[in-house]
């Protein structure tokens, strides 16, 4: 099984971090692990979320060859549905993969994430497919993934108090906490948390590993004609494969 | 990883049929397969689904030691929530499963399976865990899944022309086999429908995999003393673990 | 008119409790009252829920014969959509008929009960019957209803302060004080609540009433084979009458 | 048990239709059956539809003294909400009361009544209630219920058959024949019909007549100037009782 | 472009109010400015409300001839749906429109208005129009819009507070000052608010001039006979044009 | 009044097309009509619309200033509320825009437009704009919005058909005719179909210049740094104005 790991945005350092977490927890899949060629250093607004869906198709484009699964490593998911589109084999998202395997642990999901502007977003993806019912909060502590990236052990508290408020205001069974950038806090903070905490990038992961084993075909899409784009992005559109 | 895949009718030979499709398809996980102590031959109405749900209850109580997972091998799910309450391991019922893989897959899911009552249950129970945005229809051929599984073949023309309708009707972008009954058929019907067609059996036995791979804490339910149920169960009940 | 009173917990002190109440309200109706054979002493989790619904089916086997209508006197209803369907006279669950009516009184209805795991538990159910956009907010006291039935007066203050605390906080223009083992508590606490406090054993019998005088065909069920029930379920799932 | 029978529009021979309906099946009620002084001669329209509200307020002022509840016999209730806001009594809408009854009887409700307007109209007062949920479909023919009630015979056909779409197309468990100048013809076509066929007269004064027997306090709404009323009505806005 | 503008409760002054405001931002356009004939002095309750729907018919049917658009300036929009039916021009309420307008502006909206009342009945109405999932909340202060109008400076403060509530504690992206009473408001209270807020008067003014520019065809009523109507309102339901 | 108009495809006769439509409804407003850089030749797939909301930004950012509002002139909107977070004037899209004018034209909006993957991305973008419960139906036609601009007289009769199918089978009351492509094409059709037919190229551009004529404050995003990204979008994103 070989995952093509694609983080859009445009730090390695973040691509780094989840490219270790995810070989923690699938040790026997052979990892690529790509980093976005332009767009925000962090996606944390609407208009770095837009460029990185192009980002990300950019990416897959240019290295999705030979991959039997691609896992979208971002929490929030930009260009996943594109991604889908075009991709040949299955395709996964971190917010995606990470909720499906959440509502199976409990009826009504928390999500902790950085970044205050990723509330209302994360608000409209989890609608976007139909997990509206299952979503008891999403609760944002200012600093970004990649501001915690940086300096995690001073987020570690702002994070568990929000997970906390998840479980006691909202009344969550389970919270999820989001982000490529936050891989391998979700173990340090549970012990303060009254519910579960779930690492979006590991359950990501193994969702992306389940889909990526179950074979079915797929419907292709049309060729679409492009200016300006890079040449791989370009040819796959011209010519899905 | 050892697996507890619990058949909640009263049929052996469906509970034979269901372990060996997840063999197939996991076959480095330990399996346990039981059968349901009493109720319905199959479950194909309202009042042999209620009673499948403490014969569920009853065979976790029963079977469940040592266990890392249990997968509620009834595409329908009677009791999940309940299994999910009192039992120690993570639990994924077959319906929740395929239908959360299958989400991954498509945006808009079909399901076909036997029994005509299964239909308004089915509709139900996918509202009750938040599909019902994602469901694209749900068709029913009259021969219940214990009648498919006496005799599949002549079932396979009616099973592929619901999954067609599915499809060109309902705008189905994938269609979920439904049923431990029908393990085995989603590949034989495949070629002949445009779009997707995934096996329930092997889609929630992947998903029961990978929430039980999934480390994280559970509420722990409180005592309940009961009078006339089976040992183990009273037992299960009055102190859970 | 006779109606057939079914307790599906197994504790005949709480069965006699709501019998008294619907005889004080519905002086001419011909009552027999009757407990679950098997199951939890009180109905507070999902696991005694699930079972609960299979012992009021036996109990409709064994007791149903001769009557006009069923009502299922347990808010929350376990087994409700079951006995609909194999009952050959109109049923009406207790929390299904206290919300039918208290729509009728107010545009957004509180629910007050005791046993904190009902919260949950009766969201579902309400949404499942289509009231999700009625109800304000459900609150549960620490006491189960068989806690409070045995010791009333300890739980008035409590209970009074959920149903405020439904007004003020939630916006409940009603409250149904739901739960077999409370009948006749919201008398005593409307008093010291703002909005009008309903009894849910009260409104769901006259609901029960008013649904079993209305004529009206059913539809047949299948018939079904069985293994290891009570005889008389077995037989009226052989041969619904 | 005094009950103030309201039709909304001004032809009195409706009034008396389901004036007779309801005392044939609540021979124990005192009734009072009234008529709208001004608007449609039918109320088939939302002009129509929003003058009969200001009538059925002028009803309730003039003739409401005395009565221990309100049925307001017009399916589709117009000004249901402002006769309950004023009202010291109980108030049921035909429509209101006619569907919680139903959703007792049937998962999914079909609805048939007469005028082609009626249908959005009723969508969106269904919708309004929270029932959008359990209604599985409207049907309307084309002549009115004025029309109907001149020469039922000759709509029992055409109600028949659409009460039959309801089923076998809109799936419907259960079909509400709705229309005060309907009263009596549910009995009539229920033959022909697979699924029960209510007679919506029937149904919503058995609901009025639950509704007004429970007893319980109302908040008084705020007194209300105006100018160009009806004198009882002034009154009534005034001084709220 | 000719606009019609109905107040459809019964005092002038308002009429006065919300005209000068229109004529403020809509310079170019011919106003006639109508009051209600009959009906509360201000539409405070549902009794009013339901009330002031057949003086707005009323009132177009006297003063429509000749306009290009009507303007129903009143928050909250009673009778809307009525007059769109019956209105050979394009009918826009005040309410219907800032909304549409407050939709481009942010994605959550907050609402604030005078009169507790009118908190359910908004909430409604925006339901009714779809909006329910664009609602941040609805906030209400004490005096109504007919006391506001009368001492607007002693309820800014009171204003402004709840316009912050919105945005804080709702979550409002965009607030809308809700009524024909509280024209001129939203600018002095904006310094004071975290978000933007906007005039309903002048939000629903601008969007009636949208929709009264587009030209396109309607599908005309039904006749309708009346008994008790104004002559012209008679005339418009037995003719329309 | 000046209006930046975005179309963000890479055809630049569709940008003529659409500013032609705008300057014959609009005659007194400046326009500024831009192309995009990069991306599909025409927006009618996931992933073209995923890159033409980078394109969108990347236009706005070179040519936004001095605007007083901007038209994103492409029916679907890509891009929508990321400009929306980074532009200092109003944002109004063509869908967005048409279907909020088109609510007040009618109870239900049916949509026709051409290219058939446009269908489900449609269907989510009215859904995340809150419009779901406003669509009646969404009918595409298989040539692109690039085909029918090439040929529109060939395609006129298969747009017809399908507003039909929306009035007949959906039940649309107006029919939005989308697309910059289709631009002039209602007019046409109009007389074939029973409901009013919306250009959405002119109703979306009347919404622009009633958002942009309303004046209020704004949040501003906070500062993103990037990397690949044209100067001026990157400027833009570094110090949002």
């Amino acid at each position: 099984m070989r995952l093509l790991v694609i983080n859009p945005n445009t730090t390695a350092a973040v691509t780094d971090l989840a490219a270790s977490a995810v070989r923690r927890v699938l040790p026997g899949v052979a990892l690529r692990a790509v980093t976005g060629r332009f767009g925000g250093h962090y996606v944390a607004s609407r208009a770095t979320y837009a460029i990185a869906a192009h980002a990300a198709l950019d990416a897959l484009a240019e290295h999705g060859a030979g991959c039997d699964g691609v896992y979208l490593a971002c929490f929030g998911d930009p260009g996943l549905l594109a991604l889908k589109e075009v991709s040949a084999v299955p395709v996964v998202g971190m917010a995606e993969g990470a909720l499906h395997l959440a509502c199976t642990r409990g009826r009504r999901i928390g999500i902790v994430t950085g970044g205050a502007l990723w509330k209302p977003m994360l608000e409209e993806f989890a609608a976007s497919l139909g997990f509206a019912g299952r979503i008891a909060g999403i609760r944002t502590i200012a600093p970004t993934g990649g501001e915690i990236a940086r300096d995690p052990d001073s987020a570690l508290a702002r994070l568990a108090a929000a997970c906390r408020a998840c479980a006691a205001e909202d009344g969550a069974d389970v919270v999820v906490l989001g982000g490529a950038a936050l891989a391998g806090l979700a173990d340090r903070i549970a012990p303060d948390v009254p519910v579960p905490v779930l690492c979006s990038v590991e359950a990501g992961a193994r969702m992306a590993l389940a889909a990526a084993a179950v074979r079915a075909g797929r419907a292709l899409p049309p060729a679409m004609a492009s200016t300006g784009l890079a040449p791989a992005l370009a040819a796959l559109l011209a010519e899905p494969a």
